[in-house]
C-alpha cells in the first residue's frame, strides 16, 4: 500500500495541500473516492485513510495501524563532506536502512567546498531524496537532513548523543575488531547514537582528537577498506543485525 | 599502497602485460624504477612488488604480505535481474563488503529481458567494476561475476552451497526475526552460502518453492522494506559483523 507522510497532527478528516503529495496521489496513483493510502502524520504512527472526495483532496482515517518499523535506538549518521553525488546515495540508501538523520560536515579533508547557497539547494535535494526513500521503506518517519556550513556548529551538537562512534580505518588495519558490538550491546532503547564518517581522504588526527574528546570512541568495521559512502550503509546494517535481528 | 591482481601464478620475478593494469600503473600512478605496489596472483596472496624496469614493465617480489582481508566464510549474492544499472551499483558495492561471488538471473519477476549479447556485454562491464573495487578494497580475491542467460543454469548451481538463504520480505512482516542469526551462528569456516534476492517485484511463489526444493531457507533482513540493490548489501554487511566483529 502506497504510504505518504504529513507534516501536521493526525485528525480523522484532513484535506492534503503538499503539491507534489497531490501530484503523486491523484496523477502517478491515479487515487480515487475509497481508495486507501497509508497516512504518517507527525506523531510517525500510521494509519489507513481512504479517499472521500478527489477533487478537494479530502480524506478520512479508517484505521490505526501498530506497525512500527524504526531502529530501536535513533542513529544519526555524519559524513564528512564527500565528492560528488554521493551524499545523494548515502541519503536514499540510509534511510532505507533506518537513519534517524543523515548529516554532513565540512571535514579538514573534504575537497569540496561548498557555501550556504549550494548547501542549501544540495540539502533541499537530500530531503526530497529521503521523503521518497521513506515512503517506499515504509518508515515511521523521514530522516533528518542536516548539512552544516561550518565544523563548529556540528561540533556542538556531539554533546546530545549518548554513545559516539568514529568509523575508522586504521582500527580495521590494527586488528581491533569488537569495539563496535561491545558498544552495541550496552545500547539501551531509545538511546541516541552518532557514527562519524571521514570524507575520501579519512579523518583528520585532529578530527579524532576534538571528536574523543567529546566522548567518542574508534571502531573498526571489518578488514577491508569502504569507500567513504559504503561505510554508513556498513553501520546502519550492524546495528539492525545486532538489535533487530540477533538481540 | 595500490594494489594490482594479476591473473598468473606468483614468481619472484614478472612481466606485466595487461594493457589496463599498465595503464593504471605507468599513466595514471607514474610508477618508475624502485616504486612498490601490491600484487595479488592467482594464489589469493598479497606481495609487495618493486619496479625493476618500467620500460619492460618487469618487477620483482620483494615481500610476502600475509593480510588477509576475505570473510571467513565464502558469500555468492544472486539477485533476480534488477532495472537499469542496478547491478553495478551491486557490484562495486558487494565487492567493498566482501562477496566472494556476485551472480544474477532472469527471475519470474524481472522486469529486463537480457539476451546472450547484450549479457556478455554487461558482464564485461560488471566485471570490470569488481576489479576496480577490489583493487581500492584491497581485497585478496575479485569476486567471480555471472550472469545466467536461464534460470535452469542458476539452479543447477544450487547443490554446490552449504547453505541458502532466501532474503524474503514477507518473512520481515511477519515478525521473523531470528532465522538469520541463527544460521550464520552455525557456519564453519570456509563454508560456501548463497543468498538470493528477487528483484523490484520480488521473488514469485514458484521459485520460492523451487529455492525451498533446493535447501534454501527464507530470512528477514529487518522490518523495512529496502530496494533490490539494498538488500545483499545489507546481508553481507550482516555476515561480516556476526563472522568479523561479533564472533
Amino acid at each position: 500500500m502506497q504510504q505518504y507522510f504529513m507534516n501536521s497532527q493526525a485528525q480523522s478528516q484532513f484535506q492534503v495541500t503538499d503539491r507534489e503529495t497531490l501530484k503523486h496521489m491523484f496523477q502517478v496513483m491515479r487515487l480515487s473516492e475509497d481508495d486507501h493510502v497509508v497516512i504518517v502524520f507527525s506523531d510517525h504512527r500510521k494509519r489507513l485513510a481512504k479517499v472521500l472526495d478527489s477533487q478537494n483532496h479530502l480524506f478520512e482515517i479508517v484505521e490505526e495501524l501498530d506497525d512500527n518499523v524504526e531502529l530501536p535506538v535513533q542513529v544519526t549518521i555524519a559524513s564528512g563532506f564527500p565528492k560528488a553525488d554521493k551524499l545523494d546515495l548515502v541519503t536514499q540508501k540510509a534511510t532505507e536502512l533506518g537513519a534517524h538523520a543523515i548529516w554532513s560536515f565540512p571535514a579538514d579533508w573534504s575537497v569540496v567546498k561548498w557555501d550556504g547557497k549550494k548547501l542549501a539547494k544540495k540539502a533541499e535535494k537530500l530531503e526530497k531524496i529521503a521523503l521518497g526513500a521513506a515512503e517506499q521503506s515504509k518508515r515511521n518517519l523521514v530522516p533528518e537532513v542536516v548539512l552544516f556550513e561550518r565544523k563548529v556548529d556540528f561540533l556542538a551538537e556531539l554533546s546530545h548523543f549518548d554513545k559516539i562512534f568514529i568509523a575508522y580505518e586504521e582500527s580495521a588495519k590494527d586488528g581491533e575488531k569488537a569495539a563496535l558490538a561491545k558498544a552495541l550491546s550496552s545500547l539501551k532503547k531509545g538511546d541516541k547514537i552518532l557514527f562519524i564518517f571521514g570524507p575520501e581522504g579519512g579523518i583528520s588526527p585532529k578530527e579524532i582528537a576534538l571528536f574523543e574528546g567529546a566522548g567518542a570512541i574508534k571502531v573498526g568495521l571489518g578488514p577491508r577498506i569502504m569507500r567513504t559512502e559504503t561505510a554508513p550503509l556498513y553501520a546502519l546494517s550492524a546495528v539492525s543485525y545486532a538489535l533487530e535481528l540477533n538481540a
